[in-house]
């Protein structure tokens, strides 16, 4: 057997180990006598898989207490649309457009406010990213957004934009848990997990507990109001158990190896 | 190994032969040298995966022409808030509530238009089925919601309901691929994969193709309107693909023991 390692922008590849312990876990969990894939999410063998993998992700990244860690489906792309859904309390939301997923991002939130584009790289085929130490933030704006590192364009933040004082919510898909960060920078932190961490189909929000309130807009479905899954610790439905379980083995892996040490 | 027969209302038993081809393909799926939690939903590979998988699907309910399989994220209930935004062109849609799942279907849809519950039968804790056959079905509804199977209360409909020639949607979750079905007396059915079919996080929705259109509620996210997924085939964006994949090997277990022949 030859094994390809694939690190293109979408799923990429995952550690050995990893690999190997889900496959020989397959049919028997830790004695359990099934996989992952048949247990109930409510029983406590599955409680104590993804409350050590949100433990290890809170170790790895130094989330602070007043953080939440939610385990969400729907990939980033239900994001663009949550984010606004959940945060636009004035209706006015800042943008900083680095490339496509920023951009649809952007697009996305204009169905439920104004989104100002106050900065942009795509004069020059999203080649570099904007000064961003003095942009035109809106008075009003709810949050700043951006897409921190745009694989397509071999583009990243080095340092983040003076939001003024705004909430800065940034989309880390690409480059999760590819260094240290600083979390109390941000209002909401969130990743699809396919490309750095896990399997396609689990999103990963780290949010300010004071964003997370029941006053969202008008319409936002019961499954996009983030407070329905932080009041549940992610359980308020049967989340991707699977994908919590691999993603809780490569955060243990990540762990083991220190790599994200400072 | 002794190995747990887990049937509850929840995720539950899948056939061990899957589970066995699954931790064998775990690191080299098919000599590609990856897992498919690692290739990319883009690739050949994986088109063929989902590919195949639909069409053991059709195959399996003998589903027509003219209805689409869409494999989406977000559990049943991110569909108890689609299906309103999508359907509900009168704002008019008729529930029937035989238990909690119908229950929080027909309160979602109060978000989005006149939710009315024409029939119910939580006066003895949905111990049984109405009788359907001659429901006050609005005339301007825009469909009728079932819930066809209610594990937790150990009913289900016998006959369908008469809708007096509205559309009629089914939450088949807890009993999908148990027995064959006649898709054409549906405008929509769907159910999350979970309990009968594959690992949570994978919604299997099979819709009637005039049902797929732009003309959904306002406000309506990108990632909860069909037709998004339709014409992209459940590619839009990077899907549960590894529920998918297992998702397709319960269906070709499932031809191959021809358990749903009629």
């Amino acid at each position: 057997m030859s094994r390809v390692y694939n690190f293109s922008a979408g799923p990429a590849v995952l550690p050995e180990e990893v690999l190997k312990e889900a496959a020989e876990e397959m049919l028997d969990y830790n004695g359990s006598g099934m996989s992952v894939m048949e247990m109930s999410h409510r029983s406590k063998v599955f409680d104590e898989i993804i409350q050590t993998a949100e433990a290890d992700l809170r170790d790895l990244l130094k989330i602070p207490d007043n953080y939440k860690v939610l385990f969400l489906q729907g990939g980033a792309s239900q994001q663009f649309a949550m984010i606004p859904m959940n945060l636009m309390k004035n209706r006015v939301a800042d943008y900083i457009v680095t490339g496509q997923w920023a951009k649809k991002a952007w697009q996305e939130a204009q169905k439920y406010g104004t989104a100002n584009k106050i900065a942009s790289s795509e004069d020059k085929t999203f080649s570099y990213i904007p000064d961003c130490s003095d942009l035109p933030i809106s008075p009003d704006a709810d949050y700043v957004y951006i897409c921190e590192n745009n694989t397509i364009y071999g583009t990243k933040y080095k340092t983040l934009p003076n939001t003024k004082g705004k909430i800065l919510v940034s989309d880390v898909s690409s480059c999760f848990l590819s260094e240290p960060m600083d979390i109390e920078k941000y209002g909401i932190v969130y990743g699809g997990v396919q490309k750095n961490v896990g399997p396609a189909g689990l999103v990963i929000a780290i949010i300010r507990e004071d964003l997370i309130t029941e006053d969202v807009l008008p319409g936002t479905p019961t499954m996009l109001t983030y407070k329905t899954h932080a009041d549940a610790n992610s359980l308020y439905n049967t989340p991707n158990c699977y994908g919590i379980y691999i993603c809780g083995k490569v955060f243990k892996w990540l762990k083991n190896r220190a790599v994200l040490k400072q």
